[in-house]
């Protein structure tokens, strides 16, 4: 897509340092990473967030992560690592193209994932709203 | 497996608010959520971490995961959401079974996935890493 930044990695318009490139997928390393070896997977094509890739497209974006990951373990000798994928921009997704971060992570490095905390009012709110989205996730699988 | 609390969840010995479930994959609201809606996927089998999902296992839990978060951005009337793996206790995994949150989020809802930054010392650096993790993907990848 024309004016996407990734868009213009992946057509070489703009260098990246490479990780992964297949058919559909790309990976390079994050320039502002949490850690040394963070690195985004991304789908060539373009799609805007997850909602919107097609089950194949997604399948093979999935196990390219997995992939890639068990890399970056490997070089970075880690013990362990963080998938990230955020969708929308008050998900705080900065670039508008799918990306997956693979977060190579130390015990002690401070890095951080933990959130702020929300509560149910009660055990019938939560079962309720699961049943909500039970149904709307039956939609979603026709 | 013996012990691990999602098995029991996926056996039925410990309930849960369900918001899908099909032969190989089970989702429900996380009782101690980011946000209300905050959900986890997961493989019915037992997977400690995303490196030992096969590729089709590992596909059918990602689709799951795009149409279960498109179902709870729906009923949440959402603007985005945060898609969140970890593998490892250096990652905070804290149930080693493979799960997918799926944090749903709002402008200005407070939540923050900023990381601490790390840097690399020069352009180098950085390629050589990079180059590194790429033979080591290859590897897997064969």
């Amino acid at each position: 897509m024309k004016d996407c930044l990734f868009c213009k990695i992946v057509a070489g318009e703009i260098p990246c340092a490479k990780v992964f490139e297949d058919g559909s997928v790309l990976a390079f390393l994050d320039i502002n990473p949490a850690a040394k070896g963070h690195t985004l997977v991304i789908p060539k094509k373009h799609f805007e967030t997850l909602a919107e890739m097609p089950d194949a497209e997604l399948g093979k974006l999935a196990i390219a992560v997995r992939d890639i990951a068990k890399a970056v373990v490997k070089e970075t000798k880690t013990q362990g690592f963080n998938v990230v994928q955020s969708n929308g921009t008050a998900a705080e997704q900065e670039i508008p193209h799918v990306h997956f971060h693979i977060v190579p992570r130390f015990v002690g490095d401070g890095i951080g994932m933990r959130w702020k905390r929300a509560k149910y009012s009660s055990g019938a709110e939560m079962a309720g709203l699961a049943e909500k989205i039970l149904k709307l996730t039956e939609n979603e699988r026709r």
